[in-house]
């Protein structure tokens, strides 16, 4: 029950254990062309370009920064975390001057203030975090991307512990990129990077001067490789992940035979009856209201004078693993779970079980 | 019988399949931190720094570039096909001067030049590839490892085509990168990097004055986890493709059963059988003599009036896969076979038969 890797469904798991093709195999090219398609729909963007690449989540980061930035443009990031803070960093490696505003913990930035911050200078980009992974604070795309339109700004949604579980409509919100990791609500072991760019952020990359940042993580490499894949022809530039864009394909078709409306709906409905599961038991979450509380995971502060460290190992003696704090300032006064991708109330009420004992 | 995805062991192939655990489980982080030991074994560096990273072995290429080129850094590439070119292009990328001496097509560099190209400037590093996949040129990295130390300059090996299947004696040899990709004769589904450095590597790497190029390739995230989970603790900058690694075990501890020097005699046996068949069948090969083929692969030209495309489709209908070519100036004139990893005489021989056959 930890925010990632989730647990993945039988047909998944076989997929990956199936015998790898050839990556320029007819079977292969099929599975990799229908994957990308899927994406479209499950990111909801008909518009979109989708990117699979092998990596980890951060490498999702790195191409969406890699790719558009150029020294000296100015971003905005909006964190509600440590991956919201990752952000400025990487932005910065690829020379951003980066602008960051960061919520209180727990809370998320105004749009007020972005709307403000945007008009005061010209940024190229804002990214902002949809469920920061370390806090469980949910912050609700559909206002930011409007922001992006108003004022011109490319808006890159860091959608790695959202994407297939939180509400994301990127063609009718307007969002340039949205990426993502498998390990997460997509259902998939950790190793692909996945990205969808609306036709703004390609021409911005098309339009860019110099010469990206990275190497691994240049589009210019891996578009034509998208592009011929998805028209069923094999193509090259660094040997793609067999088995996991097998698992892939089996994840999204099933994520697909649910339906978007229903899996959002069902996020939902977990997320909030955990969240009020784990209140009766007295717990006060970092997420300082319903609205800002992710769907996917929830993030409670242990009760005054718990030993964190002694709770979660008694919780994983009633079967459940849970994952400790990751934001450096209150790491060891909080704990996550995760409750997102073929999650049940089965999974959830188990797991209260188990906290509840523990405490 | 391509030159990689190779086929898996069963074994291997369970592993992927396996529930995935959590990064920072117990069991996980004993396979990483076994994964990581073993390495230094199968590369014969026992006081290398193994890396593995979530990733094509082209991320394998960028992080040793990105990680050991600081802006004006003087680098010789050596070229014995597309890889090596590649090299060149990625170098130049992270603001490398690259001076590329470029073999003939089917030969190797003479080391005499590669001394007097090192002895009239002042190199930081040098790269070459073990065996170039697109050609089947296998570069002897003895003599070109002794150059490196002789000029004091950091020698880069691409053994993506090589490692655990060719000889590679990193110690003993000098070399002080020495990377690979998973799906070749390491015997692992693709969508991992690896990577061992020398303790020079390492020490040019802390001494670099700019940050590194990429974010994601950087080592400075990726060291403190390697070293953290080597010593059976947990730790954290991207997500691990946990199954890959798991599987990674399975088959690292089945290599080093074989043992190394068996691996390399098998590999030597099975390079000059197989070669003597196609020879036998009237193939010239792209290699121009023994001392310059692969035994991890093979790349004969066609008999002349071939049709290419025809051939390997007829060669398919026998049950065996091949792959066309790759390199740019001769790509619709040749084919090539992998033999490497857990291949046998059995297979070599259904090969030769199917090539027979349809030719």
């Amino acid at each position: 029950m930890i925010p990632g890797p989730i647990e993945f469904e039988p047909a998944v798991m076989r997929a990956m254990g199936a015998p790898t093709t050839s990556h320029v195999a007819g079977d292969f090219i099929e599975t990799f062309g229908r994957s990308l398609e899927m994406m479209r729909e499950v990111w909801l963007a008909p518009s979109g370009q989708p990117i699979i690449l092998a990596g980890s989540g951060t490498l999702a980061m790195d191409a969406a920064g890699a790719n558009l930035v150029e020294p000296g443009d100015k971003a905005l990031v909006i964190s509600t975390g440590y991956f919201g803070d990752r952000f400025a960093q990487l932005l910065e490696r690829y020379g951003a001057k980066v602008t960051l505003l960061k919520a209180e913990t727990g809370d998320v930035v105004d749009p007020g203030l972005i709307d403000r911050t945007l008009a005061r200078d010209s940024y190229k980009l804002m990214t902002f975090t949809h469920v920061d992974t370390s806090t469980a604070v949910r912050v609700d795309p559909k206002p930011i991307g409007m922001l992006g339109k108003k004022h011109g700004v490319l808006t890159i949604l860091d959608g790695v512990c959202s994407v297939a579980g939180e509400e994301i409509r990127q063609d009718e919100w307007g969002i340039d990129v949205v990426l993502t990791a498998s390990q997460k609500a997509v259902g998939v072991p950790p190793g692909l990077a996945l990205l969808m760019l609306s036709p703004k952020a390609i021409g911005a990359f098309r339009f860019r001067k110099t010469p990206v940042g990275s190497y691994y993580s240049d589009f210019t490499h891996w578009l034509p490789v998208m592009e011929a894949y998805e028209n069923r022809k094999p193509s090259y530039f660094g040997t793609p992940a067999v088995n996991l864009i097998a698992a892939l394909e089996v994840s999204l078709a099933g994520i697909l035979r649910e339906g978007m409306e229903h899996r959002f709906e069902r996020h939902r409905n977990i997320g909030r009856m955990f969240r009020d599961g784990l209140k009766s038991l007295g717990l006060e979450m970092i997420p300082v209201r319903e609205e800002v509380s992710a769907n996917t995971l929830s993030a409670p502060y242990f009760p005054a004078g718990t030993d964190g460290p002694a709770f979660l190992s008694k919780v994983n003696e009633y079967g459940i693993i849970l994952a400790g704090g990751l934001l450096p300032e209150i790491k060891s006064r909080y704990f996550r779970i995760g409750h997102m991708g073929s999650v049940n109330r089965a999974d959830t009420a188990a797991t209260l079980d188990a906290i509840r004992l523990a405490l």
